[in-house]
């Protein structure tokens, strides 16, 4: 958090009285599809898959790893039902802050209004990114830029994952690691 | 902005305070490509296309009318180039409050970062929103939502921006309407 805003001891201290430990096993949900996402997530380790699925196939859209905040945003702040599910890929540890400490947070300290703007901020401004790159560049640029940008996940995300994040087929994303290797 | 965040009177007054008055010819730019957005604005009268080019054609995204706020957020946030332009329908009035100013706001009154995150968060599920239907919802399914949700806007866009909006071509978009009115 302390990379978003200033925290004193004390705003830290009751930040943290507000989080529960939670821990999901490979391939349990998170949130699932349908339901009201009822909780903001801190991955201390583990990785989240975020999708959705269609006349019966699934459409990945992006990725959560230890360090980030994970949730549906959306389900959270409109208490809707979840368009999208979310599912570990790996066995994963969070801490979980519910909708209602979210709010009491906001409340007692202005620090964590400016938290969650530039928590939303910061949203907005990646979802535009992912939507202008997916909108402008192709699947071979950006699957390069994933490469450059975050090896690692590349290593633990099963491929028809990233494929479907492309928005290609995995055997269009083969032929494209072949000439990459080129 | 009471619709987002009560404002007492002298929150009202200092946010008054912080506004310019700005107008727009029709066709003029209120953001022009590869420039950083300096303002938000609030539309008092007119209508406002958000777009980009590439290849020598224009892609149209949404508009902006009378009693929302304007800008490209993303821009003005990260103080980074605008990769769209915004381009006046319509003459246009515009309430502007300038980079800077919107700090200070944030600043001396916590409601105005309540305000900021409201904005944002707003911001993030109405995209949110509009990527979901582009992915799941048919061109002519679109259209019908959005000739219910504002039909005046019809009225008032050329029907080649919708069709942009849309994605498809405008001679689609003719045969989609003959359709309905049928």
């Amino acid at each position: 958090m302390r990379r978003l805003v200033p925290l004193t001891e004390e705003e830290t201290a009751y930040f943290i009285s507000l989080m529960e430990y939670r821990s999901l096993k490979k391939f349990d949900k998170l949130v699932r599809y349908g339901e009201v996402c009822q909780h903001v997530c801190y991955i201390s380790k583990g990785l989240i898959r975020y999708a959705h699925e269609s006349d019966g196939k699934e459409y990945t859209h992006r990725f959560f790893k230890e360090n980030e905040w994970v949730g549906n945003y959306v389900s959270f702040l409109d208490r809707t039902p979840s368009a999208y599910f979310l599912e570990a890929l790996e066995d994963t540890d969070l801490l979980q802050v519910s909708y209602e400490k979210v709010q009491k947070a906001y409340d007692k300290f202005k620090v964590f209004e400016r938290f969650g703007r530039r928590m939303a901020e910061t949203l907005f401004t990646d979802l535009v990114q992912r939507t202008t790159d997916a909108a402008r560049k192709s699947p071979e640029l950006r699957y390069i830029e994933l490469e450059h940008r975050d090896p690692e996940l590349l290593a633990r995300v099963p491929l028809k994952y990233i494929a479907s994040m492309l928005g290609i087929e995995p055997g269009s994303l083969s032929r494209i690691r072949k000439r990459i290797q080129k």
